[in-house]
């Protein structure tokens, strides 16, 4: 750190995102990517003239890919937002949103706390309940930014539709915020609410179920007037913020929607199965709706589980916070990769006795 | 704008991009894009795998990429930073070292401005002298964050590097940044200044000289206690800002560096081809080191000429600030392009006798 960094940033504590370590090959399970590669017509779209035509910026409105979107999840081009991933998105929906403070679960996307500390929010964390649920209740009537995910990560488990309109109906004068980053892989979406809330904003990712983490594109779903807010941002910081040829990829991976659709249920089952496998370890394994499981077993302590499965070659995600550093979260990835996990499990489970 | 829009945001003006139209094909001279494609070793490097590859995350510590750019320019990987274009490290550069107020010309690039009011920064902005240079002494201890484009734009112009020292030098309790969006095209780099001084914020940009403006990619060199402080804004709002494609296409550019050279050779060579037209037409036209130039003639309106080259198929930039609505910015395209552009003047100014 610099002597000439603006105070109000000094204190911040930065988002640590997964490793990407590059020592060895792994059998990689620890940021949620998918084990698929996009579509083969997505893939097909990159040619020589495309490459060569980033001589030029991107469209800065991303209009052919909005009337896509609208196209696919039957909204209005104005009541989408496009984002240099979703991370992006809820970057600016914190320094929008959060004039009045903000609550979110203390289990969650660990990113939400640096967004709040980054622009000075006041930020509530709400213990998860015993069982890691959210209690929908103690979001309601806040009258702050309200941020759930859902699913949630890392447990994976979702909230109902009906809760989040209650917590979203009574917090009239606060934007409530859904990120729904992990809900192609089994969740329910809230979408059809935004036409009936104008104070709700849902967030989404191609980086999870489209296959396309690198690509960095996000997007969300709210009334105009909301999207407006989010585009004077992006205007007021980054107007060409969406790479040239990710516009590109975009469209064609909304084409191929039955693609994706075929891999988010390859995804589910492999989840199921290694649950299963889980289960048979005597591991807890809670009850996830995301392409991840969160997992722990009295045999071998977490930290422990992660560092040696990482020697093994098998990379997976453990968090420090003292309530769940007894669990690791695990990306579901190919059922060949989830056996070779299993069988990595058996072994140091094995060799710990 | 929602009613939920933090107040601190209500005012800002964002910035307005260079139009894109899509009503039909324009020779486009309005955004400082390259005429000319990437090298053919960084259009040939996007292969299929490495498509497919985008369901990986990119490296956020972007380690190849900054080693390559390393070598190129003879500093140490730790004083250099990677953005989503350079208006990103722009952006974290207020944000980060704003806190004690921001000066800059008042005619320069438009967004120092808008980053200045989105983050509540006081600013000041000093007048260009008459001749649109910029008095270096009118900078010096100001003790408040200095941004000075070098080239400047829209102008073209430059100011000598032994007055930026000066500037850098006598403002030792502040950020200074110059912006060297442009400094490929016959500018003089300040670069080496930056082993000497630890205030000293130099950033360029992969959307003009090299190519690239859609695969967005900016970067900046200053002291590793600089460089940590915007590593810190990146890591806290979004870490995976490069897209994946694009880190790679940055290591195949600085490979081909003298395919890029020669591209900035002959661009010099066609603003000099076409200075000379647009003299010969009674045009006044501001000694550019820059891929633009900035004209105008007592002919005709700033306005009217832009409006009546649109029509005809012609795009250049038009600004409105009453100090230059005479002058009509025209970024340097190839030799066939500058050609039409001179005979579609030539129209204009005969019809509007």
């Amino acid at each position: 750190m610099s002597r000439f960094l603006n105070e109000q940033y000094r204190a911040v504590e930065a988002y640590t995102p997964g490793e990407q370590p590059r020592d060895m090959q792994y059998i990689k399970l620890n940021t949620n990517e998918s084990p698929y590669p996009p579509a083969p017509s997505v893939a097909a779209a990159i040619t020589k003239e495309e490459v060569e035509q980033l001589r030029l910026y991107s469209d800065p409105t991303a209009k052919k890919l909005k009337e896509s979107l609208a196209g696919l999840y039957g909204v209005k081009p104005e009541m989408i937002f496009l984002s240099n991933g979703s991370d992006e998105v809820l970057n600016f929906a914190f320094m929008a949103f959060g004039g009045h403070g903000a609550v979110f679960p203390d289990i969650s996307y660990g990113f939400y706390e640096v967004f709040a500390d980054l622009y000075g929010i006041n930020s509530e964390m709400i213990p998860l309940e015993d069982d890691f649920s959210v209690d929908y209740r103690k979001y309601c009537g806040k009258n702050k930014l309200v941020v759930i995910a859902n699913p949630n990560a890392p447990t994976g488990m979702t909230i109902p539709v009906w809760q989040i309109e209650e917590i979203v109906r009574t917090n009239p004068e606060t934007v409530v915020l859904i990120d729904e980053a992990y809900v192609d892989f089994g969740g329910e979406t809230c979408l059809p609410l935004v036409e009936k809330y104008e104070n709700l904003l849902v967030t989404r990712t191609f980086s999870k179920s489209r296959c396309l983490a690198g690509g960095r594109l996000g997007y969300a779903f709210a009334s105009p007037a909301l999207i407006a807010d989010l585009e004077k941002i992006k205007y007021s910081t980054n107007p060409y913020n969406i790479n040239r040829l990710t516009l590109l990829l975009g469209e064609k991976t909304v084409e191929a929607e039955s693609y994706y659709q075929e891999k988010c249920r390859e995804i589910a089952e492999t989840r199921q199965w290694s649950t299963q496998r889980f289960v048979e370890l005597g591991f807890a394994v809670l009850p996830s709706k995301a392409n991840f499981i969160f997992v722990k077993t009295e045999e071998i302590d977490g930290g422990d589980l992660y560092r040696k499965l990482k020697a093994r070659g098998v990379l997976v995600r453990h968090f420090t916070n003292s309530r769940i550093c007894q669990y690791n979260r695990i990306t579901i990835g190919t059922r060949e990769q989830m056996e070779a996990l299993i069988d990595t499990v058996k072994e140091v489970l094995y060799e710990n006795q």
